[in-house]
């Protein structure tokens, strides 16, 4: 048996829906499938652009409900598509194999998924076409997964039947680094865990972080592959499986990024306090944070934020009213990191990365490191650039 | 408390969709409101056309649970647009107030509803908005009403309750005859259920037969009013509640009609059995029924069908082989139908049909009639005509 997943792009029409049911037609052959597929191309989208037509605020519940629909519009479909061809399938929703949330709605976790139904309905189909993103909570209401949801369905069903999980997009693989940024970027072949969580986190696309965090939580391998591609793609799994350990293993570049700089503010502790627990208390994930040195009554303080919270800052600073301090917002920036495991322990990646900003005349806002990373904030007119250079250096 | 439905031509827009909230915003201050909808506009027919584009013989339980998700997606958004007004309001499908049908797909009967459920959610909540048209089975799977499902549910709530129910649609109420054929055409005030029923069955556009026939069981009384209006529409209750009785109640003009005749032909009964039997057997609706008085090896035939069947009717023909006989399929037919109680006791009314076919050159096919009305068979070019001089008879 094995769980496949395809995202919007691989069924955002009905020829691919047919053909992608011929595919599973072979492959069903062999083995029972369990595939989960994402909404039609922008469905999503489009959904939540109509409740927005109404509310910019909508109420949780009920556009979680909305947003569940477009799933539920590919599974039909596909199954429609496979029992046409003869393959015997059934479309399943999250409350008909109860896979059960934490129940917060837009943004909920998956709890449990019922082995025994999934086993039931196999017995008696070939495939069954679970829709990806949702799941229902203690109250019997729809919840969705948030971004990514529908990989982190595939890996929960993966992990049910301890088998290998296949996430089918319209990219052949994870690479060192985007091939639209460096066009000799590398294709990966075996990643781990940790090294995809961190590279997912700090903004690379393909995957989301916590779709591979379930994986690693119950090893689960994960392949990404392109679809109804022979094309070898990339494995998650753990580093105990990976032989060759490499320095560096991937770029990742985030313009989703919005620097904040607060100037003429004391930076003592206890001042700067209320500006981080409102942040955190309106929602703003906030990530680096440098200030200079020196503690004092008239220092500064800067912060990384998403872009797309810009409108949370913009009422943080209006609660806050901090009188005599400067707010620069900067939305011209990104984030370069460089993800490997066991990188910080290796000398002369820093000074490296140094050089190289050196060389080139680049100036950075920040640089942070944690185990499996280091962040290079720069300006975004800058990134690729930076991005072209490191991938060149570190031969990915 | 009251349960009102709208139709899918009053929600096929956002702002149609915020202004039915503005109002119920509005009756919610004075009674619970349980609001049946249907899918925005021609959002099922899309559903469909999608599967079709796949195969035009769908898996039925796919079909069911694509053409669900059109209704999920309207009561999602006017739940939006409520509770963004501050109406206390809650999306339901038929899973979470357990709304059971007979279960078979595509034309399922509603077999009961869970009181319990709903009062629980009317205590929370000012409004309950459901999802017309569908259903659970004993699986747990999606199943559908059929053709006026949203009117079926609307009714069965208000069943449950003992409440009224309010259809509201873009017409202001029943009419004797359909406004588009004759202008002076009459709003009815009050009808029977049987006579909606019979228009209904017959043909007349505003209500289905099967969600009268729900309304006439349970004797719950069924407003068809426009929406947004303040304009009084048509009641239909019991006929010991209507004071007045008419001759006649309406006029129905029904297009989807074929005649299929077939000429030389034995109409012994054991002869004409197996073309009956097999008609039932594909499932084809069979009307009006006629054949030339004399019993003989070479007689005629004739019957009526829905034009919606023709691919039936051929596929019956080319099944039966009929090789002596000659079948001729009439598409331009029309059946012209004069509904009122009782109608066959009162002498005259006959006459004064045969008497405007003749003054007027009209010839006809057939006429048949029942308890409740008297259909003519007429060429489809004269069904207005004939119609309109009815009315005028009438006095509709």
């Amino acid at each position: 048996m094995k769980v496949y997943k395809y995202g919007g792009s691989s069924v955002s029409d009905i020829e691919k829906i047919q053909n992608i049911s011929k595919h599973l037609k072979e492959v069903s052959k062999n083995e029972k499938i369990i595939v989960v597929v994402s909404a039609m191309g922008k469905t999503t989208n489009n959904l939540i652009e109509k409740a927005n037509m109404i509310t910019t605020n909508p109420n949780v519940r009920e556009l979680d409900r909305l947003m569940s629909i477009g799933e539920i519009e590919t599974i039909s479909l596909l199954s429609i598509a496979l029992n046409n061809i003869g393959v015997k399938a059934i479309s399943l929703t999250a409350d008909q194999i109860s896979i059960k949330t934490t129940g917060e709605h837009t943004k909920s976790r998956i709890k449990s998924i019922d082995k025994n139904i999934l086993e039931k309905f196999l017995e008696e189909n070939d495939v069954l076409v679970v829709a990806g993103f949702q799941g229902i909570n203690d109250k019997n209401e729809m919840t969705t997964l948030g971004r990514g949801g529908s990989d982190t369905t595939a890996v929960a069903l993966a992990s049910v039947f301890s088998v290998d999980c296949h996430i089918y997009t319209d990219v052949d693989g994870i690479y060192t680094i985007d091939p639209r940024v460096y066009e000799n970027a590398k294709k990966i072949d075996v990643i781990s865990y940790d090294e995809m969580m961190e590279l997912a986190y700090l903004g690379a696309g393909v995957m989301e972080a916590r779709a591979v965090e379930l994986g690693y939580k119950y090893l689960v391998d994960i392949y990404v592959e392109k679809s109804l591609s022979d094309v070898k793609g990339t494995l998650i799994t753990s580093k105990e499986k990976i032989m060759e350990e490499k320095e560096i293993t991937g770029i990742s570049i985030n313009n989703n990024t919005l620097m904040v700089t607060i100037d003429n503010i004391a930076t003592y502790a206890k001042n700067l306090e209320p500006i981080f627990s409102m942040a955190s208390s309106l929602g703003i994930s906030i990530d680096i944070i440098s200030h200079n040195d020196v503690v004092s009554d008239n220092g500064s303080i800067a912060f990384i934020v998403p872009r797309t919270d810009l409108n949370l800052v913009n009422t943080l600073f209006s609660n806050l009213n901090l009188k005599n301090s400067n707010v620069i917002l900067n939305e011209k920036i990104s984030k370069v990191s460089l993800v490997g495991i066991g990188m910080v322990n290796r000398v002369g990646i820093m000074s490296k990365i140094f050089k190289i900003l050196a060389d080139n005349n680049l100036s950075f806002h920040q640089i942070s490191s944690s185990e499996l990373s280091i962040s290079i904030v720069v300006e975004e007119s800058n990134a690729k650039t930076l991005s072209k250079l490191l991938a060149k250096e570190f031969n990915l």
